[in-house]
């Protein structure tokens, strides 16, 4: 077995989404960068979650777009093609073939380890390559580790195989029967993608709710349309007991009795595969973290720069899922591009008299990194209070920012005005029937928007304009001049303005 | 015939989404209003423009998405149906019955006036109903005119009985030839709709581009996607010559050589509609204008305020496209509620100490009114540099605010910032071989956008964050935060920054 010893200005610890964005942009200023990964470069997203749930959600959201229509619907007179929505599929998770991503990383000046990482001391590690090597690596300025979740699998499923996200994403057969373990977003997602592709879905939520993370009426909203397509939806449930036999799962499910005083209902349920989607945790199980006084297992708590805060001497960094703060892609990305920004600045090794235009050399970049303000690009606000989040099920939900019950928590003085989007002239030539609502919420004091919620058809492009305003810090006031084209969807900034009396 | 005499605070000529606008919120401090309309209460767009176009142009978006979507497509065997395009457009244009809107006028308080008015002296006007009645009518406080445009129709047209878009978005029979003089808007959409529904179109357009108040490429992907459709598009002709025979319409039409050199080519055209979509003009021809020093045909000039320029007193106003300084709904509602606060605040009648909470009471309005800055609710600061427009061709094109030329036309330093759809994560899983653009316009002084264009299948509803980030003033450097969710083809925005270095 060969020994190398390697020494990089940064090491990166995974190459997700983040950990690329976090490389590409800490190499800025001319460091040196080395990721570790032992699966594929890409991560999570692009093979085995956003990517191929949506190839799989598409279909099924076009055809009923189709369906819908009044001089379309007539032509739709087949059904959705399991067959070719999996090819699809394949082709958009890249075959689970990284070359590409592999290209880009060495095409940027990335060094690539491919292999498993562990601290053996501040900014040491030693590296079991997938290839047998074991290499000692040594990170001169820092180290971010980016190796994101994996998912919680409670012990009652232990011994049935069940799927999670990656085996549901990446599967080539679709089951007969599916039980969906879980009411959130891999969850609402897949039970929607499933149906579509002609299982017989039985989700089974331990809360009173779907999407619980979102304002109630999201989660009802996407309850509906589940229930309408012959999804079984159970609120209120827990599995007690799972046993797999043969091809088959049967299921023990308690349910509380929705007539409240009859105590639990026992239902008896076999089906094909169980998707277990309960939640993530952060991938620190294996990483010598007890060698930094951390304990693996545990989220790697960060502030708005990214940095540990558990660990001294401004060295470890952490972004993405690993650090319980974010839990989407396109929000470690962002967590990516400060902690990469930070880094360049900080460790920025050229002359102190040189740098990019516009952008400082070393003295400069190195100063404002550390006098940073809020909404710089040095600091994180946005996990703050203006993270975005899309489910792409039929309806979609979409939203950003606070709930209403998020911000009475903060003790803000709130207005929340509301719109079904069916009223809109926009909405009638989109589909007949067309249900949806947008929800906003406002701060009295400051007349600006803290949270927006859209659930319909089509939404998720949507909402970028409320995550503009609430980042953007807009006043309703002066929102009222951004007029919305008639007749779009997007008229619905005008009714709700109106709603509020403005 | 009944001679009646009637005051009001404030008379509204026209009962078009302007006019009622208007009429609602001057209002809204207890001024009395009329509005005076010939014709249907609604206006043109609910009739005759946006509402009926886009209910023929949805079917064949749906369609045309669904096929782009592998799993999806072989489930579309059929084609449109036009027959049901045309019921569902009759709905849509509400069977061209005013009776919801009539009842909506009289509810909010407002007085209807079926007729034509015409001014006989300042603030006095002579109203011929259509029942027969002339009433004089005084408005004590103000007139505002929201009568609207007409199509205009060269001569060359005059004895064939042209459609104009009243006559395409209203019709009941398909043509099997249509020829569409222009490369407007309308020209653009209505042949996007008839080529859906059946007909063989010929777009005749006077310019060398499709689209030509938005970028190039906007135009360029249009034409390219109805020629790829069997629509012949024809840049740089014009029409000579147009003879009605029966149930045909025979067209010379010269083109400009592409050669160069040769001179004009002659083409002979036969088809069974020629729709005229070359412009529209204010509707000022029989108002009485010239009663004020004002010619009858010409646009209004207004100011920001919507006042009038032309006329002393500060009694008259313009809102919507009679004041030639917007041609949208959506634009024309927006004047029409700074025009309707304008006058219920500079006229309010209530006494000087009352008012409604957070507005005021009389002599806080009057004053806010008087003083109010660019991006008040008094003024159509929006008007200047944010206008918005959807076409709802195939691609979608929308725009905001200035365009690269305008930009420079202004003598402001800009950055045009690019990048094309395709290339993003979300727009493979929206559609195989997805095509679109979106460009910016940078103010570099600012670091704010001016302006953006969006190209592509469905990017109506993306054009609202670019709205919001020009009306908002949003520097880049902000906008960093506004994270898009992944994978909705907002990530563009996150393309775009990257692009700018930032």
């Amino acid at each position: 077995m060969a020994e190398v010893t390697d020494e990089y200005d940064v090491v990166v610890l995974g190459a997700g989404a983040v950990g690329e964005n976090v490389a590409d942009r800490a190499s800025r200023t001319g460091l040196s960068v080395a990721v570790v990964e032992p699966a594929l470069v890409g991560g999570e997203c692009s093979y085995w979650a956003c990517m191929p749930s949506k190839a799989l959600l598409r279909p099924g959201d076009v055809l009923a777009a189709a369906r819908a229509v009044p001089g379309a619907a007539a032509a739709v007179t087949g059904r959705i093609d399991p067959a070719a929505v999996l090819v699809r599929r394949d082709e958009v998770a890249a075959h689970w073939d990284d070359t590409g991503q592999v290209a880009w990383l060495e095409g940027a000046g990335l060094t690539l380890l491919r292999g498993r990482a562990r601290f053996t001391a501040p900014r040491a590690l030693v590296v079991e390559g997938v290839d047998g090597t074991v290499r000692t690596v040594t990170a001169r300025r820092a180290v971010v580790v980016a190796t994101g979740s994996v998912p919680v699998v409670p012990g009652t499923f232990a011994d049935v195989r069940p799927w999670t996200s990656r085996e549901a994403t990446s599967t080539h057969r679709v089951p007969p029967r599916l039980a969906v373990v879980g009411g959130g977003v891999v969850a609402t997602e897949l039970a929607t993608a499933f149906a579509d592709l002609g299982s017989e879905v039985t989700v089974l939520v331990r809360g009173g709710r779907l999407l619980a993370a979102a304002e109630p009426f999201a989660g009802e909203a996407v309850a509906r349309a589940l229930t309408d397509r012959g999804v079984r939806v159970l609120l209120g449930t827990s599995v007690t007991s799972a046993v797999r036999d043969g091809d088959e799962v049967r299921l023990v499910v308690e349910r509380r009795s929705t007539a409240g005083r009859h105590g639990d209902e026992t239902e008896r349920l076999t089906v094909d595969e169980v998707l277990v989607a309960t939640g993530r945790r952060p991938a620190t199980d294996d990483l010598g973290l007890e060698t930094l006084g951390l304990r693996p297992g545990d989220a790697l708590e960060v502030d708005d720069r990214l940095q540990v805060t558990g660990v001294d001497g401004g060295w470890l960094f952490a972004a993405g899922d690993v650090t319980g703060r974010t839990a989407t892609t396109h929000q470690g990305k962002y967590d990516a591009r400060v902690v990469g920004d930070v880094i360049a600045a900080r460790f920025d090794p050229r002359p102190a008299a040189e740098g990019q235009p516009g952008r400082g050399g070393r003295g400069l970049s190195r100063q404002a990194e550390a006098q940073a303000a809020p909404w710089s690009r040095y600091r994180a606000t946005a996990d703050v209070a203006a993270v975005p989040q899309v489910v792409f099920t039929r309806p979609q939900v979409a939203w950003v920012g606070r709930t209403h019950d998020q911000a009475q928590r903060d003790g803000l003085e709130v207005e929340v005005l509301a719109y079904e989007l069916g009223g809109l002239g926009g909405a009638s030539v989109t589909a007949e029937g067309y249900e949806g609502r947008v929800q906003l919420v406002v701060d009295v004091a400051r007349d600006v928007v803290l949270g927006a919620t859209f659930v319909g058809p089509d939404v998720a492009d949507m909402l970028h304009a409320a995550t503009v305003a609430v980042v953007g810090e807009v006043p309703l006031s002066r929102l009222w001049h951004a007029v919305p084209s008639y007749p779009t969807l997007s008229e619905v900034w005008l009714r709700l303005l109106e709603a509020a009396g403005r």
